[in-house]
This record gives structure tokens, sequence and C-alpha cells, in this order.
């Protein structure tokens, strides 16, 4: 197990970033997020989950809003990347490149969106490449459920820029 | 040419929905496009223009947050098929089923989203099977531009479920 993650003593599921403070992060620096009621359920490194309720995030039937579930799904993935280069003391610069959305089934009410690495082993060769190359690619995956169903799953490609450590 | 929009004597770009139309539309039905101060500029059957400032959509870095690029990109191509379908006098239920999206450069300000049949073509295919099953599968592409060049692309693909006639 290369990386610092996985390496640690501490229970996996403590990170250095809290659900609080990732939240307060969100809130503060893009207000999508609190616009559409954003709650960090809880970070850890194998996947954050993000909630939120269906008011500011409904359509016209009634619904979750494909661009709401489409963005929590985006800031979920973003977020599992920012909290696990934050526990490794660096800071790049995240940039979306691409992603696909696959809307499974209405979302009637609150629901989650956990993120995790597509490829879990991906992370080390990630991580090397970016402290060697100052710039790396990574996939990270979203599952979006309601009512304890997965109701769409996204799958982004997201760029890693910049290496500075703390 | 087979379909409504294309036989009538009225210009092009007239249309039954009105930009303010579709924008009151907008906002009191998706309270996410209020959140983002999504702006109408143009409905024509051919093309949707929405508008969006940066403030609201803003990210981490200053510039468009990656979810409200691609919101208003789905919004922009929601809203070409609500209107088209509306100028034909029919009500469908329209779900969105799948969607990429290409993010190609930051977005530092105000941004627009122009929607458009991917294939112009497949219109009538797509009226004709709604009317026979009552379902049927079309795709829109919209591109995202940013002080005059594209800046993002989506491609998605719609179910319009049901055909009511006024």
């Amino acid at each position: 197990m290369p990386e610092g993650w996985l390496c640690r003593f501490a229970p996996p599921q403590e990170s250095i970033v809290s659900p609080n403070e990732l939240e307060h992060y969100l809130h503060q620096n893009i207000p999508l997020s609190q616009a559409m009621h954003v709650s960090v359920v809880s970070v850890r490194p194998e996947d954050v989950v993000l909630s939120a309720p269906l008011p500011p995030n409904i359509n016209h039937r009634g619904t979750v809003f494909g661009g709401s579930a489409s963005a929590i799904a985006i800031l979920a993935a973003w977020s599992l990347l920012h909290a696990r280069l934050h526990d490794e003391g660096t800071h790049s610069r995240l940039v979306i490149q691409r992603n696909t959305m696959h809307y499974e089934r209405p979302i009637d009410g609150g629901f989650t969106a956990r993120s995790f690495l597509s490829d879990p082993l991906a992370w080390s060769v990630f991580t090397r490449t970016l402290r060697r190359r100052g710039r790396a690619r990574i996939a990270v995956s979203c599952v979006l459920e309601y009512a304890g169903r997965p109701a769409g799953q996204l799958d982004g490609l997201f760029v890693a820029l910049g290496m500075e450590s703390d």
C-alpha cells in the first residue's frame, strides 16, 4: 500500500477534512452548493457522501431536475479528490475534463450522491504522475441514490494541475 | 418538410414560446434556474440560447463551476424540445436519459448555452414515433460559449413520453 492514506494507523473513516469543514468550504466557495442545500454526510478515503433535499432541486414534474442531479454528482466527485489530496498535504488545481451521466429513474425526494475512485488502484499512479509531471488525470464515479436504490451514475475524468506541498 | 415548425409561413425566428414566457416558466418551475440567474436570450426552432452571469455560478477558483455549466446546458437542451413540442401543440413528458459533457476551457465571466438538435433531420422521425408509440428518443446538443469562443459541449439523449394534443 504505497500511498499515505492507506498506510496510516488511523481508522479509514477518519479524515483531516471533516464533513463540517467540507460543507463550509463548499457553501463559501461554490454558491450553487448552498442554493441546492447540499449537506456533507461523510468524508472517507474511499468515498464522499453528499445529500440534498428535493424542494430547491425540483423540476416542473415534481422530481429532481437533471441539472441538479448532475451538479451534486460533480460536487461529490470533486470533493473526494479535494479531500484525498488535502489529506496528503498537497494542493493542486482540480479541473473536470469530461463526464457522462446516466439518469436511471426519477428521484421524488431527498437523495444522496456517493463518489468513489472508478479504479482505486489508480491513485498511486495518479499522485506519482502529479509529483513527477505536475499534471495527472484520474477517473471518479458517483452513484445517486434515492429511497435506498441507485437512481443515476456519473463517470467523470478530472485533471490535477500543479503540486504544492504543505 | 413534413413537420409543423418548418411548414409555417411565419419567419423561423418567431415562436409561440417567447423568451419571456420560457424564462418565467423555468424560474417558476425549476428553482435552480433562478438560483443560477438564468436568462432566456432567444427561442427559435433551430436553437435556444440561455445566458447566466458568473457570480451565482462561481467556483473556488473564480471560474464557472462545472455543475453550473452542465445544469444550464441541460436546461437549454430541454427548453429546445419543450418549445418545439409546445409549438406543435403537443405536451409530452420530457426526461433526460443520459448526457456527456466536455469542459474545454475555463469560463471567467457571463456565458451562454446554445442548444440545437444533434441531427435536425431526426425531428420528423421523433414526432412520428411519438405519435405512433407514445414514446420516442431524440439527441440534443448544447455549446457553451464565453467571450465569443466555445468553452464546452453537452450531448444529451432525451425521451418523450405520452402525446397529448391541445
